[in-house]
């Protein structure tokens, strides 16, 4: 592919380009450019979701530019100040490395790892003193924070924004100028801090990078975005078979969207498929997901072991379900499989005949469980249960 | 005066106190506190208004307490990162200890200058890094700041409120940190940010500053509080002709306030006299300042000169007027010296016979000004109006 072919690539599929001019000359002028991409730290597991920037970027890799991930391991050292979200301890150095380390690992099922650089945002944000904090706040008004969706939405209806949260699309964007970006991508719900970067490469007198958003990816539910915190995704790292049943799961009304972000098929293959037999684009869809992250090779495996478990059998990687007790009942297992809110609700499935352990139906709801041995609901849902009781 | 005098006399004259119970406590405790007082570099000129908060820190000097300047040289050094405020242009370092000193040489007016401290609040404010700002803006959020008055009425109105002016209620507050303060004092314009000093000292696990908050004492337009940069004041460094008659013109509704503010003088002798005589009144108030400011030695030659001048001589200091071209035309002076906003308003002025030119009263209003003069309007307004011609 030519630049051309790849900028038209791009316009296909980006949501916004903010300049499609300026883009479109920089990719011209023949010097490999610096792409910036921001991670994490704290959530290293990449999924489908993430592949929709990152296949582009291999793209823009194989004609010479260079990818450079910004792990934010600052922000992520310092956790959150307010102590309001208990969720997020702050990470230990030795923590956002073995992350970033993971993060890369993941990437490179996609991107060149020659022209990938890790960088972190320590490295210039931590040698920032207060003076150049306010230098560097003094950029923006409050009002222009403000304009970020979910900073106004949190401030008409009143919900707490810590002060430090106005810092970080600030130190996102810092991170472009301390890079030297020339182009950055990300998700559309990316878009306002990729443009601050904009914003204040220009005001550090730099040519403002050019910003490329990506759409969201939707979960296996449908209707949110794919994220690893609501448990719609499918991970880059998950085992082949896990991996072919969540393919097999993806709801019809995406499938199109899954295609074409997720794969290099053309819409010229899909569609016409899934206008045909929506289960049989189902297996297009999953042997080519396993192709790209496992290889040709896994795929013959994976689909046996999809029909096995659709026949009836426990997938070969499932879930962990660590009891702490001796024994426990039916009701409070479903429960901390997440199979069930309730003992109304556990006793309904087991009633019902959804509930099988170690592939025999349950049928008494006040069993009590001692063994080790596989749960399961349904066809597709499994939990490996293992006692692991204190001496 | 012993503490429980000067409490009752707090307590008279405090708008608000910080806990009273506290203040109370710590005062009768017989062990010397660390009493703050925060003080902007850039404008370090003293006026009346300044001295009801001196007075009272004077008296808890008296009984062993130290009294601790805080100039604010961190913020006047990094100016208005923004770029809007063109008007406060950064401080070097050198200004900021040259008005400082000019600083200690005026409170010391008043205070004691062996119990008088100043220290500087780039000492802590600037060696703290990029993640100790976050952490501390991490203490507060967003609403919790908004609540300062000039914040919430400046985003009501859609004013821009730049991000690093969020901070500067939190450096302050940081302040009392650094010096572990045990009381804080102020007008009550600053009773939002001494508060902010009260919280954060608690959040870094020290024992909360008391804070103590006064009157402003009003200008002598007798509407906007006193401050210089409206021109209503009366400094103390002024000369005691100038200060005399500025004394004098203190509007008879708010006498009383300077004289319980800004004197010793009880309302037992000051309030019968009002009612008796109020140019009276105002004679004893001026003398009572210039023995306070200039000693009492001066007090008899600055009134001399106040009745000469209200007999139609000129003040021996006036404001300069420095006209950097050959001619001008009284119009255009009248204009320049502030006595009228306009060409109609500087002839209704000379026309109503207000106007006077060394003395001379002006009669033509096409007159052209080559010379050097004194420009009076009525009997207190001069300006002594200097050609300064290029060559």
């Amino acid at each position: 592919m030519d630049q051309n072919e790849i900028l038209a690539l791009i316009k296909r599929d980006a949501v916004d380009i903010f300049s499609y001019e300026g883009l479109r000359e920089r990719l011209g002028s023949g010097k490999p450019l610096k792409i910036k991409l921001g991670a994490d730290p704290s959530r290293p597991d990449l999924h489908l979701g993430h592949s929709v920037v990152l296949k582009k970027l291999r793209l823009l890799q194989d004609t010479g530019h260079e990818i450079i991930f910004v792990i934010g391991d600052f922000t992520g050292m310092i956790g959150d100040p307010s102590g309001r979200n208990k969720t997020r301890p702050p990470l230990t150095f030795e923590q956002t490395r073995e992350n970033a380390q993971s993060y890369f690992e993941q990437v490179t099922k996609i991107l060149d790892p020659e022209k990938t650089r890790i960088t972190y945002n320590s490295e210039w944000l931590g040698k920032l003193s207060f003076a150049d904090v306010l230098a560097l706040a003094g950029k923006y008004t409050l009002a222009g924070i403000l304009e970020r969706d979910d900073f106004k939405n949190r401030y008409l209806t009143q919900q707490p924004i810590g002060l430090h949260e106005l810092f970080y699309p600030l130190m996102q964007g810092y991170d472009s100028v301390a890079l030297n970006a020339d182009i950055e991508v990300g998700g559309t719900d990316q878009t306002f801090n990729l443009l601050v970067g904009r914003a204040l490469q220009k005001d550090y007198g730099q040519t403002p990078q050019e910003v490329i958003t990506f759409p969201l990816l939707p979960g296996l539910d449908g209707i949110e975005k794919m994220s690893k915190s609501l448990g719609n995704y499918i991970g880059v790292s998950e085992a082949a078979d896990a991996m072919f049943e969540k393919c097999m799961r993806v709801p019809d009304m995406v499938l199109g969207d899954y295609f074409r972000l997720t794969t290099d098929i053309a819409p010229e293959t899909y569609l016409p498929l899934m206008e045909q037999d929506m289960h049989q684009a189902h297996f297009v869809f999953a042997r080519e997901i396993i192709t790209l992250y496992h290889g040709t090779p896994a795929v013959e495996e994976a689909e046996r072991r999809y029909h096995a478990i659709a026949a009836g059998s426990a997938p070969e990687h499932m879930e962990l379900l660590v009891i702490g007790q001796e024994s426990v009942t039916i009701l409070e297992l479903l429960k901390l499989a997440g199979f069930a809110s309730s003992n109304s609700e556990a006793r309904r499935l087991i009633v019902g005949k959804g509930i099988k352990f170690n592939g025999e139906l349950i049928r008494d709801t006040d069993l009590t469980v001692r063994k080790n041995g596989v749960l399961s609901r349904g066809k597709n849902k499994f939990r490996r249960v293992v006692f692991e009781r204190s001496e």
